[in-house]
């Protein structure tokens, strides 16, 4: 039977919310393997940035909403998500995974996780299911983990001693990984890769993606 | 040398812009072939879909800046674009390739082309470069080369009649294909592909799309 794969969005967006290549190469990956997809999304009013500009506006817009650009229409509030009915969960990067998911993007180590967000995470610890998460966003999985007092989980964001060092802060072991791998906790059944961290090319974020996917779904 | 290959994005989410998986799959193939990319937009103030809703809304957005979305930042307006500048030009799908770079959605065969695409797409058939284009947006290319008295050019929207219809009536032929093939106008170096019009599945675009996109760059 299908595995139900739930994927986390923050938006729409690199620079304000999911990173919509990541995004969307998670849901290919996914989909490929025939996964019963799941695509999820925090719902606040979330900052916007103009990407052609690359600076910010006024604006606000709701998250879910844009989330549900990436899933073609197809999205759940994560406040109503429970980890019981996933399999497995996976948290595409882009900004809006440490600015709407958590807001490590200004409180580094000392960040606060989105309560839905936090809790879904707690659910899918308790139950041993499996947690992939790429780019920057395994930094708000390590707020979360930290949350629950879950500590010394493998996390990559790369080579990036700033974060790594944010993440180390926050109790669990920073491991350096080249974009087309992953780094696999076994233990905790955590998986992460370093994705458009490490690179400006499209086909380079894929080896590690796939892997990071097919690693969760084999684990769910 | 990398062959220069444009873009032509028309906003952001299948129900108001670019599909944004036809989009990034695009970029993908072109990325993995070493293409010089170009994404280009289109600059107007959109309507706005709630994607998780389905439902229009009073908002309205540039349609630059969200295509900007897709590519991380890097998009030129269309109507700084030159023929001469590309060697290849490819127009992903979704609502906003008949809404925004046409008014094919609400005017049929009877459709105005934007005028920064019509010159794009003129150039480039005087320049005998190919244009690539997948799911609805052959509708909007079927108008552009009416409006240049190019007519009988090859083109598929997959096997729907109504649009096939409104594309005999702008003088060209519609030939149906499947999900997975695409088809070549060898004379007119034009290439189309369903994808999102004949499935609700994401790997199920990713054969039509890589073979749109090496027909575009072997014929650049």
């Amino acid at each position: 039977m299908a595995k139900k794969i739930g994927v986390l969005l923050s938006g729409c967006g690199v620079k304000d919310g999911s990173e919509i290549h990541e995004a969307t190469l998670t849901l290919l990956a996914l989909d490929k393997l025939g996964a019963d997809i799941v695509p999820i999304a925090v719902s606040k009013q979330g900052d916007v940035v103009d990407h052609a500009k690359g600076q910010a506006v006024s604006e606000k817009r709701n998250t879910l909403s844009e989330s549900a650009r990436i899933s073609r229409g197809d999205i759940i509030d994560a406040a109503r998500t429970r980890a019981r009915e996933l399999d497995g969960l996976i948290l595409p990067g882009g900004l809006g995974a440490v600015t709407n998911l958590s807001n490590f993007a200004n409180k580094g180590y000392l960040c606060n996780v989105d309560p839905s967000v936090g809790k879904l995470i707690a659910g899918m610890i308790d139950d041993k299911k499996p947690i992939g998460a790429m780019c920057i966003a395994p930094a708000t999985l390590a707020g979360a983990l930290r949350d629950i007092a879950v500590e010394g989980v493998k996390l990559t964001v790369g080579n990036d001693p700033d974060t790594a060092a944010k993440i180390e802060q926050m109790d669990q072991v920073h491991v350096e990984c080249a974009v087309d791998d992953c780094v696999i906790d076994e233990e905790h059944k955590v998986v992460t890769t370093p994705a458009y961290m490490l690179t400006e090319r499209i086909s380079e974020i894929v080896p590690g993606i796939e892997k990071l996917v097919k690693t969760v779904y084999e684990m769910a």
